[in-house]
């Protein structure tokens, strides 16, 4: 059975499960399987290669029928055409992040899409709702990725957002299965985004070393680094991030910027060499221990929450 | 209406809401206003002040019938004396913490005691587990005072564990509301801990300046010191606090071990002077914005919870 709710609706979807932008990873292949099982593949722009990122919404279309939408990652795209591009996609569905919500929303509302921003703080919120945002997604600091460099967890930041606005909000960091998006809902979500779970997926284009890397990290395993520099990184711990960290945090460094790392980031990406770069990931591949297709991910979620909240209505409603 | 399941059970209390053992304020003041408002109050040892905590257990029997237990802080009372002296005040629950689960564990339980243990890892709650604890205190890393310096947030840790677990679960770190502890109970606890809420309740025994910087304090006024040290410890943003975080990370910090502090805590916790020391928080500081007594903070929690669970089971369910 669909869910329904304000995400569902606005969406076009069938489950308000998004799956979370991550650059050179959420292209054609991924993001249409997300979009087939139900919920919302999401085409990347943060690795600035617009001119593929073109191609791979044309293949989307051959690849499903169903809504699908862009996350425009402000601060690595600064190209100010990239709302017009987007617009020219005749894409629906918008993520924008890592920027000002002011500078693309009216563009985008004006073309007739709906956008979503992405925020990290309380603060944050409040001043997308007043560039007149849809929606918010709402990203806790346990969460894979670039971050702010003060995270602040969901179990916090949720119901402090929820409690303060009125537009519908997606959930992102530290969800993975059924019952953390039972969690996220009763904190005041009506949607949930997974980062690193997708990463994992069957679907998702990374090397197995990365899946794999995803399946044998423990909980303990992710790192937030750069937290003086800019921007600040969740990333699966390595070699070379335990070194950064230290190195970095104790003023001890002499190498490039960690940013430097991304250079090589296909050959960690694809080429599978874990030490090459830097693998973002959040604190829930500490949870992940096997590649399955995104089909499933999705409806066992659906189903795990599903169950989460009937046994939790019966026990105590 | 009194909440039934193997947390209430086990404890006795009408309420699955814990308070947290903090240092110098979990006393007889603020602990008998949680188990007379139907929680479970806590007394603390990590004082080291037996003596005094001696007379705070007395005091507990005149102001309240209701249960109440100890917390042993392994890592701050190395007294090996410290069980028989919880087994000889009569007590019948204890939470230990800060230590290897396998050392009180055996002679708390043949004393009759019930023994939760309080656990930052998958790989903790495994060896509490092992030593045969009744069950575990999860504790995620947004929460306040001293933690594990990997910390893993509550969103992750607490359905990781519960998954692996039979034993019933109490969630500590991010919870202060009925949201939360709706969310707490879907990713698989029985009860909350509260620790900072109850910081700024009306009993607590801390100077108002207190309770006013958790008012005052954003989501993002915590910050998560003394990392590659030990302990490390989650505190709230003060002039001190913001120059240990960078001297101490950055190698460039002279003074004394930042835990030489609490040397003055008394000063701070009781003194109301907020640079004499470092005043334990969790990020739930920025959702705490009143001081209320402790059996409203309680009664609207609970109400929350029901309201929360039924809104779900009602929508999703």
């Amino acid at each position: 059975m669909p869910i329904r709710n304000r995400i569902t609706y606005m969406l076009g979807v069938e489950y308000p499960i998004v799956q979370a932008p991550m650059g050179w990873i959420a292209r054609a292949q991924l993001a249409s399987a997300v979009s087939n099982a139900g919920g919302m593949g999401i085409i990347e722009t943060s690795s600035g290669q617009l001119d593929e990122i073109k191609g791979e919404i044309a293949k989307m279309r051959d690849l499903t029928a169903k809504p699908f939408g862009v996350n425009i990652a402000q601060a690595f795209v600064r190209d100010p055409g990239i709302a017009n591009f987007v617009i020219d996609q005749g894409v629906k569905f918008v993520t924008t992040s890592a920027g000002d919500p002011t500078k693309y929303c009216g563009p985008l509302k004006a073309a007739g899409l709906t956008v979503f921003h992405v925020v990290p703080t309380l603060k944050a919120a409040l001043k997308a709702i007043e560039a007149g945002v849809d929606g918010l997604v709402v990203e806790g600091g346990e969460g894979g990725g670039f971050k702010n460099p003060q995270p602040v967890m969901t179990m916090v930041l949720l119901p402090l957002v929820a409690e303060k606005v009125n537009v519908p909000i997606i959930a992102a960091g530290g969800i993975t299965c059924g019952r953390t998006m039972a969690a996220a809902f009763a904190l005041g979500a009506e949607g949930v985004q997974m980062g690193t779970r997708m990463v994992s997926a069957a679907e998702s284009p990374v090397h197995m070393n990365w899946k794999q890397a995803i399946i044998d990290a423990d909980e303990t395993d992710t790192l937030f680094l750069n937290q003086f520099g800019k921007p600040a990184l969740r990333a699966l711990r390595t070699r070379r991030t335990e070194k950064l960290e230290r190195d970095v945090l104790q003023n001890d460094y002499a190498g490039p910027p960690p940013m430097a790392a991304f250079g090589n980031a296909l050959d960690l990406y694809f080429g599978g060499d874990m030490e090459a770069s830097i693998a973002l990931s959040g604190q829930v591949a500490g949870r992940i221990d096997s590649v399955k297709p995104v089909a499933e991910i999705i409806a066992e979620t659906v189903r795990e929450f599903e169950e989460t909240v009937r046994a939790m209505g019966k026990r105590y409603g």
